[in-house]
């Protein structure tokens, strides 16, 4: 017999691994409440148009996900992301007329909430004579931003926030959300943001109590996180239209190695950005393209999030009209 | 030559590791400030008092320490700690008539803020016709005590907060803290109650730029935090009442446990505690006591940080008499 070839091996290794990863996840809490909501948020959304099609739906990721080193967790493996790109994002596609899955970290930023600091309650707010409390002058606008458009987005139905901890939570709930999207076709979008663990303790491997503190030298071995990348594009959303991100600290690999994840996980753009200059500028990456796209510096409140959803949104249009010339 | 004896040994061993922890810990931002507001609070707080002598002040450090694994900080091994005992702790030891320094993880609970929700702007507040905003009925009396007592604390000059997210920052501030609080001899509190990381990657053995995911494993190594409670309670703060605590998820080895770091770290008192039952019950164990302190099931607002802190108060003010005695 013929060993099998190198793309079924992969292939086969990848599913053992992503059947390992699964096999080994505690249960979603919640599980049935976050089905019902996506249902009901979905179908919503996929019949009211003015056009009659139905909105896009874009389900975006945000913040960083954690990997548990205890199964009753006291410590962990943290991705850093303040989870401001995917704030700021949802902000924008709710303009641009999308509805938002907001799949974010628990305590990362929210849409509308960016200019506020860091405590909103303690630091936006004071205690007045008689004991009452208002807006410190200096935050009015923003706290007002915030709750107002906040909660419009939310109460209009077309904002609806999940939010996750750790990497079982995260993939298992995208997996979920995957499912109900398929129903709207390639009017689906994916924008994979959040700052994915690469590496997981499986659970069963955990200790179940406190790693102990008696020896010099703490050696944690972690696995690699199967490339659920691929998973998503090639089975639970096929049809969607699906961009990631490439975060790199180091300048001089970042485009090589965006090309190279756009490639491997057959993305329809990668979002290449370095960390220093990440809000000023980032490079789209797709199969026959690489626009720089940078935030308009004459005006003091513009975000990069502003042209880089515009492009997105432009390119997400004509996929679906690909989409339904290919029919 | 003969060998050092064992504790010489030990000594050393202990000095030379704190040395290679300072030595490899990037420089704290704000150094300056923070010495100076600290400066200011004790020189406040020590001279002010009915009675002339000045007020007890307390150290309480909440939250956890985070460890890096990069320099351009990505990836980091968290310890799990909302901060819920610092904060509760903070509010009763001001009613008790202390002045609190708070050294607390960003974003973890604040005191007078623990009956909030995760999110309280967004979770408290709506917006009202005319785009007004307004607490949401349920909360009204929680943000109301949140901000009016919170500020009011701060605004008076008995509640000094600072920051910390690093392990590094953590235990260089600290040290700060250490040298004015020497100033008003027993009268000082040390009530550490944060999760310090028990391992970290020294600084210059970390890589600088992200850990790139090529590899099935990764292997993080990550060697012992030398046991500052030692050095605090012998170098930096030798007259100061110092309490630590001791958690563990296995209540079989918890006594045992807290025993031990009393006699190794020469505590005033360890405050055992339990992670599922933590905020129901915690032991005092002193040299020659062992105290069960619960909260007061009869009344639903009723903390266990109550009766732990009045105990305290109880036990410090008998060792400033002691140490009065002792002159």
């Amino acid at each position: 017999m013929d060993a099998p070839n190198g793309s079924q091996d992969t292939e086969q290794t990848l599913d053992s691994q992503v059947k390992a990863f699964f096999d080994s996840a505690p249960p979603l809490q919640n599980r049935n409440d976050i089905i019902q909501k996506l249902n009901h948020f979905i179908q919503l959304n996929s019949l009211s148009s003015e056009n009659g099609i139905g909105k896009r739906i874009v389900c975006v990721t945000s913040g960083g996900t954690t990997a548990p080193l205890e199964q009753r967790c006291v410590r962990y493996v943290d991705n850093f992301s303040s989870g401001h790109r995917g704030a700021t994002s949802t902000e924008y596609f709710l303009k641009a007329g999308y509805a938002v899955i907001f799949l974010y970290r628990r305590g990362s930023f929210q849409p509308f909430c960016r200019s506020l600091p860091d405590d909103p309650l303690l630091d936006c707010f004071e205690a007045t004579e008689g004991l009452n409390i208002q807006v410190g002058e200096a935050y009015s606008k923003a706290v007002k931003t915030a709750i107002v458009d906040h909660h419009a987005a939310v109460n209009s139905g077309l904002l609806l926030k999940l939010p996750f901890s750790t990497i079982f939570e995260y993939l298992q709930m995208l997996q979920i959300i995957s499912k109900p999207m398929k129903d709207i076709g390639p009017r689906a979008m994916f924008f994979l943001a959040a700052a994915v663990s690469d590496f997981y303790v499986p659970w069963k491997d955990m200790v179940e109590h406190k790693i102990q503190s008696g020896s010099h030298i703490l050696d944690v071995k972690l696995v690699q996180v199967p490339k659920m990348l691929s998973v998503l594009r090639k089975d639970w959303a096929p049809v969607a239209f699906c961009i990631s991100f490439k975060l790199e600290t180091d300048s001089n690999i970042l485009i090589k190695k965006a090309r190279g994840a756009l490639e491997k996980y057959n993305m329809h753009a990668v979002v290449a950005n370095e960390l220093s200059t990440r809000k000023e500028q980032v490079v789209v990456v797709t199969i026959d393209d690489k626009i720089t796209v940078q935030r308009d510096k004459s005006k003091a409140d513009d975000d990069v999030e502003n042209p880089l959803i515009k492009l997105l949104s432009q390119r997400h249009s004509a996929y679906i009209e690909d989409s339904k010339r290919m029919r």
